[in-house]
């Protein structure tokens, strides 16, 4: 690396992106340096990003609407059930396989004590403030919720902290199935994905 | 990928990055916009880049100086000899092994015919003006260059290329020997490098 400030900064803020690591960063970094149009092109970008996107108020997940985004104002949609998933990527992820016609709500993240990451840091209380609502009638609007997190450590315990108190105060809980996956060769399914996919077998 | 334009257009920016695909500049996308604070000083260091950082007049690497770079500057170094390598990078990497201590040049990249890249694309015209400088005596500044270029096809066809030229301008030209590395197990080495290295043998 050449001894310039301006890129050994560079390189460090572009070695804090996810899987970037420092040689990487460097890489990029020239590239960046031979490309100076494209530097402007990526800082427009980050500009748009961050004066478009925003927090949906409803659900957590972005969006460049005033308020709401387009899932929690979409009428076709039934009130009565909410996906609960980790990150606002994992929507289009379920809402492509096209059999979820619900509302959404995102955690921004999962629980995870080794990384001090508690129930307070997710947005859980927004969850339960939400589901607590109430239609005309006194009926709560949700009847069922869907937990779409992780099938890893994290997404475990986030799925035990959150099944028991979401039962508690009354609602239908379940969680996406485990198991094979479609198109999935058993001689390559791994030992805990078998284990689960046996204990959750289905009568035929 | 949520329908949101201002997050299409970052993730189609990170994309033009080398190494970097759609499916990682989602990962890098969905980061930035979760840390606003991030993207600023990811711009922020993208503009110091833009501003402070150009090429050097005389070797065409990178430098933050008001002219020349460090390595064209330094009284220390010898002029009579050059080293030419593909990309400013190098340099810092052929530096610290503390063998060399002559002047670099830089011919940003390598020719390549299938990716159209030729002798006009290089800085090759700027090596052939910098070395054909005489001294008072009318003697050529430089005595010896050295071809420092990556050991795969497009930087053979520019060593060809290279020597066949500058030997006729009457320098001395060599290239840095390929073959085993240092801590190579023999059992791992790949069957071109092997063929070098056998060719190349250094007589005991």
């Amino acid at each position: 690396m050449l001894k310039i400030s301006a890129l050994k900064k560079l390189i460090h803020e572009l070695s804090q992106l996810p899987g970037i690591g420092p040689k990487t960063a460097g890489r990029l970094a020239y590239f960046i340096l031979k490309n100076k149009d494209y530097s402007k092109n990526l800082r427009e970008a980050l500009v748009q990003v961050e004066n478009e996107v925003h927090d949906c108020p409803v659900c957590f997940s972005f969006t460049d609407n005033e308020a709401e985004c387009d899932y929690c104002l979409d009428p076709m949609r039934s009130d009565d059930i909410i996906c609960v998933v980790e990150d606002p990527a994992n929507i289009e992820r379920i809402d492509s396989s096209g059999v979820f016609k619900g509302r959404y709500h995102v955690l921004r993240g999962a629980l995870s004590p080794l990384d001090g990451i508690g129930v307070e840091d997710l947005k859980i209380k927004e969850l339960v403030h939400r589901i607590e609502k109430k239609d005309d009638m006194g009926e709560p609007l949700t009847k069922e919720i869907i937990l779409a997190l992780d099938a890893d450590l994290e997404g475990d315990t986030t799925v035990l902290y959150l099944s028991k108190s979401l039962r508690e105060m009354g609602f239908k809980v379940s969680r996406i199935a485990q198991g094979v996956p479609i198109g999935g060769d058993i001689d390559y399914i791994d030992e805990r994905t078998m284990g689960r996919a046996m204990e959750y077998r289905v009568e035929l």
